[in-house]
C-alpha cells in the first residue's frame, strides 16, 4: 500500500527521543489540521457526492483523534499549546497545480500522501518508543490513516484517468521522499 | 430560549412557495457552512478545550444533516448544485469586532444567532409546507439548531462575563431583525 521513497531514519527518532513532548502536541495539531483538509476539499468539490461523503467520515475521524492525542496529553500532564508548524505540508501544497482539474488531482494526492507518510512514521514510533501505552496508541491509528491514504487516492480518480493519476503520485512519491530526507531542525511528526 | 426581534412573514413564505427547491438546496449548502464555522472556531481558539470537544460535536452534526438533506434532494430528483449565498451571513459577520477577546465573544454569538434564525425558520416551515416528510424533516432539525445556540451563547462567556456577553448579544438581536427584515430578492434559507 505505502510506497513512500525514503523510510524514517536515526535523525527523526533522535528527536523523537530529545523532544518526544512536542512530537505529541505537533501530533494533535496535525489531526486538525486533517480534519480541515478534508472539510476544505468538501467546500470546493461539493458537487461529487462520494467525495463529500468519504470527506465527512474522514472529519469525524481525523477530530476524534485530535480529542484522543489531547486526552492523552492531558494523562500525562502536557500542556496543548500553539506551535509552529513543521514546513513538510507547506512544501508539499506547493507543488499542487493552480488550474482544475489537475489541483484536484494533486489536492487529493498531496493529503493521500500526507496520510501515508503519518501511517508510516506511526508504525515507526510503535516500534520504536518503550512506552506501552504510546505504543499500542500509535498502533491504533495506523489503520485508519492507511485507509485515508487509499480514499484519497481513489478519489483523485474522478479528476482524471487512472494512468495519469498513477503517474502524477509516483511524481509526488519522489518529491514527498527528498523533503523528507532534507528534515527539518524543529521536532515534529513531519521533521 | 429564541429572543429573536422579527418572526418570518409573508414576504418569505411567499419566497419558499415560490422556489422550494432553490431553498433546499441553500438549505445543504447552510449546514456544510455551519460545518465550517463550527471547525474554523477550532483552529482559533484550540487551546479552548470545551471549545474544542462543542465545536467536535457541531461539526458532526452539521455534517450529517447536510448529508440528509442531500439525500432528500435525491429523493425528489433535485439536483443539487451551487448557488450564489444570500448576504445574511455577510452582513452579521461584518458586525464582529477585529481583536481578541471581542472577537471570539462576537463570532461566538454570531454563530449561535445564525442558529436560532434557522430554528425558527424551520419551525416556521415545519408549520407551513403541506408535504409531511418535509415537515417532519424540518421538525426532527429544530432540536439541534436550537441546541447550538445555546452553546454558541454559553461558550461566549468563556472570552467575556456574563452580562456583557448579553448585552452584547442584545445588540446583535437588533441587528439580526433589521437584515432579516429587509429580506432580500434571491430565495434563500436566510432571505
Amino acid at each position: 500500500m505505502l510506497h513512500l521513497k525514503a523510510p524514517t531514519d536515526a535523525r527523526w527518532f533522535g528527536q523523537v527521543d530529545a523532544h518526544l513532548d512536542e512530537i505529541l502536541i505537533d501530533h494533535a495539531h496535525c489531526e486538525k489540521k486533517a480534519a480541515g483538509t478534508a472539510l476544505n476539499l468538501i467546500f470546493h468539490y461539493v458537487e461529487d457526492r462520494e467525495l463529500c461523503r468519504e470527506m465527512t467520515e474522514i472529519v469525524n475521524e481525523e477530530l476524534e483523534h485530535f480529542h484522543m492525542v489531547l486526552d492523552l496529553l492531558e494523562r500525562r500532564g502536557i500542556k496543548f499549546r500553539r506551535l509552529k508548524p513543521s514546513q513538510y505540508g507547506q512544501k508539499l501544497h506547493a507543488l499542487i497545480r493552480k488550474s482544475e482539474p489537475e489541483r484536484a488531482v494533486d489536492r487529493l494526492l498531496v493529503a493521500g500522501l500526507i496520510e501515508a507518510r503519518s501511517c508510516e512514521r506511526f508504525q515507526a514510533l510503535a516500534e520504536h518508543v518503550q512506552d506501552a501505552e504510546l505504543a499500542e496508541f500509535y498502533r491504533g491509528l495506523f489503520e485508519s490513516e492507511a485507509r485515508h491514504h487509499t480514499t484519497y487516492t481513489r478519489l483523485a480518480k474522478h479528476f482524471a484517468a487512472e494512468d495519469v493519476v498513477n503517474r502524477r503520485l509516483q511524481e509526488f512519491y519522489e518529491a514527498e521522499a527528498t523533503i523528507i530526507a532534507a528534515g527539518e531542525p524543529l521536532p515534529r511528526m513531519h521533521s
